[in-house]
């Protein structure tokens, strides 16, 4: 089956509309490691993939996930040690107020439950989140897709705030003047809920402004809003589908700014590609909300499922891959920085961890986003042999999030690459 | 680790009211076919669980899953054969006008992207639904979990109308006449939210009223609504989760009462309990979506989900199981109409293919509701080595739905063992 058949067939079962990557798609058969490899034998240095956390299957996960099919797979309405066990370890790596958890199968349905749990909890409906981020597909998640809507939301009961941008100030301002006029931003959001008689259940951020563009957040508008949050009587609800899992050299988000939330969620890396989500929170929120509500996911939890997840959790521990990350991605960043020297293009290098956004601008003064620059680069990058995509309002910004086993070597040839890619702008 | 220990720390992490199954709680730790074993060896008849539909950790299934897991699992924005295989041999079970797919994590997922299909594609708001159902976990389905909150529904958007009871006939009618009086009430609720200025975007029904317990509605209600609903410029959605893939004796519920629906979805024992689900529907309806709506999916689709599913399609087709469902179903159900005549306390039975209501009451001629008898049978059946649940507006509806190797000899058992609890009430 060649490329062209095989897309034409997908065109016709899924819609030539179904997003595909790439000015000519890829056709991936295998994934190792932070390798994939397309249908020609061609490798790719993975540098995109978030979800594959600890490396395309990874063989400890492949192992437990197979060897629980073949023993079980049923829902949680029976006892079964694998979810505890799971809930246990995974409650395990938050501070100690976030201690119970629910599972579903994605990342939509753990942000669906957490404004369910918000609004019940508070008894409001009013929402905040940011002018350009993505929680999920389904409509309730969908009324704060703000990356595809211009920066507004369309329902009522939503609020969108300004994202923390260090790069484009709001206004001009600068230091604390800046945090502080972001954060004011929230005061304004929060105000306007009350005023709209919808009152305010709660504020749902990525703790370092993944879809934004933004991997390295400031801490001290993150720990200013929550305090505001709480004192409007409001939930704080961290997604940490894509900060979580060590992502950052951190095991989660939370850690690096600073801010215990009320209520995490989680999905994408969670079971390496096998369909998991999870909200943790605290014991008086989710037993007053499981009192109310009957919560019950078919998937969600299961053997399998859970067995996948403590293989995640296991492996992240024993490659010790939070030190492993935050040593890979200094190097890396001080690599992006140097490019930055070189290339009059990069406006901005941002990162944490093994998370990075390399800003691409027409003109450093001015800074015009370069759009059309940044698609070319991400062609060009993966006719030479390294995945990466872009983001941000304006989907300027290089957006880099390798599986975490990424090593110094595969950063140097990252950073090679990408040199010789600008060098031919 | 006892069972008082594991419910315990489950209670702590997932909470007291997380739902278990059973006055005393299985510890279910192996599965295989139509088998499930408890930690103390003992085995039990699952007469219950329609996720694993092609039997518990169904060798083929699991081979396939585990193979794939070790070559290659990722997202669908790479070309890849299995999504598209899949789609391919899903969508050829359907009508040849339901020719495109979408891929989701669950039947939740399905029924939110199908509503939000239907809200586009109408530019309505309005939706119907049965007075005694369940579509899902999110919120927008949730406005339709009307089985938790006594029929009624308390979104602006949605309109309930009775489920067509045959046993519990609306106003004392018959024939005919009570078919008639049931569609008179969809052509209110479509009046009621035209009226509302909400209009009407559709209606979403599980083709056989699975979770009303009446595994066995009437085709001419079904194909008289199917009329008035696209008259009034709705879209007719059948929520095929539970009726679907061999259940009933036919390949989806919709054959079995001879309506083609405008969006079909699907979710449970796709994947034999790996997290799948669907939305099936017209290329003119997918298409206008697709267009304008940036829809996606992380897990959806991915290789390993598609290999689950393809070869849960085809053991259906190999092991014949359509067939086989609808010999082994017209056995049981002669079986339960003796157990009805010998025992007073069965009001009704109903079935189709292998799904089976069994209506317990206190009093044939008042059909008074037997729900803490049916509770009872419930838990007497697990003691005695066979799971079956009940259901129902008055939870008195013994809900049987094995899994499908289910054979006589396994349905003579099942008997056996009810009618040795029926005599023990």
């Amino acid at each position: 089956m060649t490329e062209t058949e095989l897309l034409k067939r997908r065109n016709k079962l899924l819609g030539k509309a179904a997003p595909l990557f790439y000015d000519e798609p890829l056709h991936i058969v295998r994934g190792e490691g932070v390798w994939l490899f397309d249908a020609d034998g061609k490798r790719y240095l993975d540098a995109y993939n978030n979800v594959p956390v600890v490396g395309h299957c990874n063989p400890k996960v492949v192992e437990a996930l197979s060897r629980q099919a073949a023993q079980l797979n049923i829902h949680t309405r029976y006892l079964h040690e694998n979810v505890v066990n799971y809930a246990e370890r995974l409650t395990a790596t938050f501070d100690t107020s976030l201690d119970m958890a629910f599972f579903t199968c994605t990342g939509s349905e753990a942000n669906e439950l957490a404004l369910r749990i918000a609004r019940m909890t508070t008894g409001a409906k009013g929402i905040i989140c940011s002018n350009c981020t993505y929680h999920g597909n389904t409509a309730a998640v969908d009324e704060l897709s703000t990356m595809f809507t211009g920066g507004r939301s369309s329902s009522p009961t939503v609020r969108t705030v300004p994202f923390p941008d260090l790069y484009r100030p709001l206004n001009g301002l600068q230091g604390d003047a800046l945090i502080d006029a972001y954060v004011a931003e929230v005061a304004k959001a929060i105000e306007s809920l009350k005023a709209a008689g919808v009152g305010f259940a709660g504020l749902l951020f990525c703790p370092i402004f993944a879809n934004e563009g933004l991997p390295s957040a400031p801490p001290a508008y993150v720990q200013k809003v929550a305090r505001l949050v709480r004192d409007a009587g409001g939930l704080l609800i961290f997604d940490e589908v894509q900060s979580g899992f060590a992502r950052t050299g951190r095991m989660w988000g939370q850690d690096l700014v600073g801010v215990v939330p009320d209520i995490v969620t989680m999905g994408k890396p969670m079971g390496n590609g096998h369909p998991i989500g999870a909200v943790v929170s605290r014991a008086d929120i989710v037993n007053a909300f499981r009192e109310r509500v009957m919560y019950f996911n078919t998937f969600g939890g299961n053997p399998v499922s859970c067995a996948a997840g403590l293989a995640v959790l296991e492996v992240i521990q024993e490659e010790r891959l939070v030190e492993h990350v935050a040593q890979v991605g200094e190097h890396t960043l001080k690599g992006l920085r140097e490019l930055q020297q070189r290339h009059e293009v990069i406006g901005d290098v941002r990162g944490t961890g093994l998370f990075f956004g390399i800003e691409l601008v027409l003109d450093r003064e001015r800074k015009l986003p370069a759009g059309d620059l940044a698609k070319r680069v991400v062609n060009l990058m993966k006719d030479r042999g390294v995945l990466i995509s872009r983001l941000g309002p304006n989907d300027n910004v290089l957006k880099v999030r390798p599986p975490l086993p990424f090593t110094t070597e595969h950063a140097d040839q990252f950073i090679n690459t990408l040199n010789d890619c600008l060098a031919t702008l």
